[in-house]
């Protein structure tokens, strides 16, 4: 595994964002549903298995009329978790890894620097330092980053450092990383009239910029943290300028208020991955939020039980613990208690990413 | 005209909120537009003029493929406005009705009330003294009323006293006081692959409450003003409880901001009808930022200039100025600067509400 800490900016020649592996995959998804979806198997990647039964079922109950589960299309609303629930989250959240690729592009115009933390560690590459920060460090790492730019200028931050980051172990675009079997099963849900969301702690805005082509979730279905926008005029041109300052924070608890803020409705399944002990981040309370409702319910988790082909962590399940979307033994209480259904990633699915072959 | 602070909880007998007049209307215009749409006026309560020829360009111009200006469905936005552009908003806004309602109806539990402003207005009637209420006193008023129940509570009470409540002058339910003419370009919009919001200075959960029976926009396109939300657990029942705090207001530049946060796309349509003088409150910057964009655009505003049928206020065309819904001089210049369309009630409107004959 490479140095999960270290900034690489790389300089390999740059690709088209659109050209890259999971979206690729996606648009060719999309031409397969179209075309013969009925006769074939629309969890490919996935082994036989409870897991997989359960999405089947879910779908078949919820959009059978004749069924006592049937959901009307305009109901039919589920939310994802990105991170570590679609794609990869280790050694760092995506979202973090362009901060630190950011932070190192700008250094040379701040000197400062140098002598100031949380960013001399950054620069220094100080691993056991970066490991010990604080949400106070990382929200400057993140101040500094992705705000004094207007919300067009930090999507082109966005789209650019997708086209040229690699993610490590994997050296691949970050993109590359999308979980194909959660790729089908939000293919398989909107092929059968659910829009599909994505709710994330990661922020909206960072998200917007390659939603719709990485996962085929339009930038209106992206719920997710936010900073404060100003309304300014600028010679006659109108921006929104992304004010250093905290809107919302959509994990844990802000999940449940993010859902219905933003949709409205209550979600009839929801997909996560990770909660802490206390559960005041994660996913625990939109699975809550989301089988706290009347009628067919689908509560699923992603386990990362699976370090030859991505990571293994989580304490409940006597895997390392780790402060990147730990799987606290508290989730795992939850979910027995709940029935939601574990994902096992190494025996639930055939394949991880679609790069495999 | 009526008393129009009076604080009037009818003893009318109960009606079914779904069978009020403008959500019957709307229920029979879909079937019509679902019907033979083709040959007929999508705009039947539009005189010829201007107006009506402006939204039937650009409706046709954004949906044929062969035109410059084609737009496709994903980008097909359209952001309304609700108080004074969708519905009647003197001679007090629908929801401060509300709020004065639920007022009376709680005074019997608040008999400190009685000494204690802004409550001991409200509660004796006083014209003057209401007249002169600042935005503090109004958030005082929305505090008690809105707040300190579940989101679910809140919304059992906006139903209720839209069945029971009737409106000044027009002594019907408030809901009947929509306008047939923006319904009818509501659903025209709608029938050519658009999708409409509202975009309101409101609360965004009391629109939640009727938007879809009344307008056909579904919960999750409504974007407006909000209180801040708390997730808890009261035995075992997960509910959002409303705190005393706001946490969005989506007026003035705050559309504009609110429209990114929620829809993540610009609109290429967007209907206002206010605008104070500074723009601190208001429509402008919600056709400002639309027409900010590409392509094609259209802007409209309605202007309250019909007496007789409906209010007639704005001192930009030398009618009554007034606090609620104003239309100020500086909007009209804003306008004409901005070639925005401007939709007279009077000449432009052959029938204002579907109760007309």
């Amino acid at each position: 595994m490479k140095d999960p800490t270290k900034i690489s900016v790389n300089n390999v020649s740059r690709r088209a964002f659109v050209s890259t592996g999971a979206a690729a995959l996606f648009l060719r998804g999309g031409l397969v549903m179209a075309t013969g979806q009925a006769q074939s198997d629309p969890l490919p990647s996935w082994n036989s298995g409870p897991a997989k039964d359960m999405v089947l079922a879910f779908v078949r109950d919820t959009t059978d009329k004749s069924s006592t589960k049937y959901v009307e299309p305009a109901d039919r609303i589920a939310t994802f978790d990105q991170d570590g629930t679609l794609w990869t989250e280790h050694p760092l959240y995506g979202q973090a890894m362009f901060a630190l690729a950011r932070l190192a592009e700008m250094a040379p115009s701040h000197p400062e620097w140098k002598q100031k933390e949380p960013f001399k560690s950054v620069l220094a590459g100080d691993r056991a330092a970066m490991s010990k920060f604080t949400e106070a460090d990382w929200l400057q790492i993140v101040a500094v980053t992705h705000t004094g730019m207007s919300n067009e200028a930090f999507e082109a931050l966005v789209k650019n450092w997708l086209t040229t980051a690699k993610a490590p172990r994997f050296d691949r675009p970050f993109t590359d990383l999308v979980y194909q079997p959660m790729l089908e099963v939000m293919q398989c849900l909107r092929a059968n009239g659910f829009r599909t969301y994505i709710v994330t702690g990661g922020g909206q805005e960072f998200v917007r910029a390659y939603s719709e082509k990485v996962y085929g979730v339009p930038r209106e279905q992206v719920v997710g943290s936010s900073a404060v926008t100003k309304l300014v005029d600028t010679n006659g041109k109108l921006m929104l300028m992304r004010e250093p300052k905290v809107f919302f924070v959509d994990d844990g608890p802000g999940k449940a208020i993010g859902i219905n803020l933003f949709i409205g409705k209550r979600p009839i399944a929801a997909f996560g991955n990770s909660g802490t002990s206390d559960f005041s981040s994660g996913d625990a309370q939109m699975l809550e939020w989301t089988q706290a409702g009347d009628g067919a319910r689908l509560m699923m988790l992603v386990l990362h039980d699976d370090a030859k082909r991505e990571y293994a962590y989580g304490p409940a399940v006597h895997l390392p613990d780790t402060t990147v979307g730990t799987f606290s033994e508290e989730l795992l209480s939850k979910a027995t208690k709940n029935a939601w259904v574990v994902i096992s990633m190494k025996n639930d699915w055939k394949r991880i990413f679609s790069f495999e072959e």
